[in-house]
């Protein structure tokens, strides 16, 4: 069986997008979805890129473009105002929920709350609130996040990325084939499909 | 009936791929294309982006990606050996083309020059076969393109996209809805189709 490795950031609103359509493209292909978050500020520093939205006109232009992007998919979307935010806490938590089978869906349950409900992730409240959501221990996700197990396997995860290739949000893999944004998971799933 | 304003550089690839389907886009849409070369370093000067290339992670995935769309469009692509390259010259052409009608044919005259057959279209003997190519004289083509109007013309578009908030290229406006890229053709068709 073959697997998608999605590289994503959840301060990345194209992360958001391609992860409302990952599944289903995994599903018609056959293929299984390996959820790994990642540290976009670590990707842009260790490839001299930057992020979109500081050129002005790109950001204003991400304005209209999103939403064309969630009507296209019928997925809700709101630009959050938590923007820009460091979401190294809520990957963590993802990393932890992998240990449970439950990556993915953390991940959707922390895109939806950051880029739906406007929800700032990166507190205490927020992380407890969407690991109860996928059924993980709120006390043990809280904890966990603080191990130095979970903050190197970020870091890994990360550095995996920027070895194979990745210069910013989501980078998708299909084996040595690096699939970069939302706008090239026809090419994805071509690929899964080879 | 709509018009479609496709804002492009010779010198970038994916204006290159844009170029290849946007008569098609309009002819099923019954909408005209209005064919406007425009200085692409001037663009990113004034809103302070920066050429994709220059990141070398996305100047190697470029490599990887372009050949993924030609095959998608069923066009012939092969990397310039001239890349960068400073076209303001057959843009200038693509002006005085224009004037005679033959904007369009001009530019996809120059962008296959470049794009396929790895021609340094700057150079006047290439100047002069591209004119002849889509019927223009070569004598009035090569002196037009050193008259102030043209020089003008190509200025007041670049400064009309930069306007109209162009940040990049292919920058594709119908009406006031700015489309960037290659791969928001689909998004393109819609908005011509309502």
């Amino acid at each position: 069986m073959k697997t998608v490795d999605f590289f994503f950031d959840l301060s990345s609103p194209y992360s958001y997008m391609a992860a409302t359509q990952i599944d289903a493209i995994a599903k018609k292909t056959g293929a299984t979805v390996a959820w790994k978050p990642f540290v976009l500020g670590a990707v842009f520093k260790a490839t001299g890129n930057t992020m979109p939205a500081t050129v002005a006109a790109k950001a204003k232009y991400m304005l209209d473009d999103l939403p064309r992007w969630a009507h296209q998919y019928g997925v809700p979307f709101k630009m959050t105002s938590h923007f820009p935010l460091n979401t190294i806490k809520p990957e963590r938590l993802c990393i932890f929920a992998e240990s449970q089978g439950k990556s993915g869906a953390l991940a959707l349950a922390a895109f939806r709350a950051l880029w739906v409900d406007d929800r700032n992730i990166t507190l205490e409240p927020e992380l407890r609130a969407l690991a109860q959501s996928v059924g993980l221990d709120p006390d043990k996700a809280i904890a966990a996040i603080e191990s130095p197990e979970i903050k190197d396997r970020l870091r890994a995860y990360t550095d995996d990325a920027i070895a194979r290739g990745a210069f910013g949000a989501p980078a998708i893999f299909v084996g040595d084939q690096l699939f970069w944004g939302n706008d090239r998971l026809h090419f994805v799933e071509a690929a899964l499909k080879r």
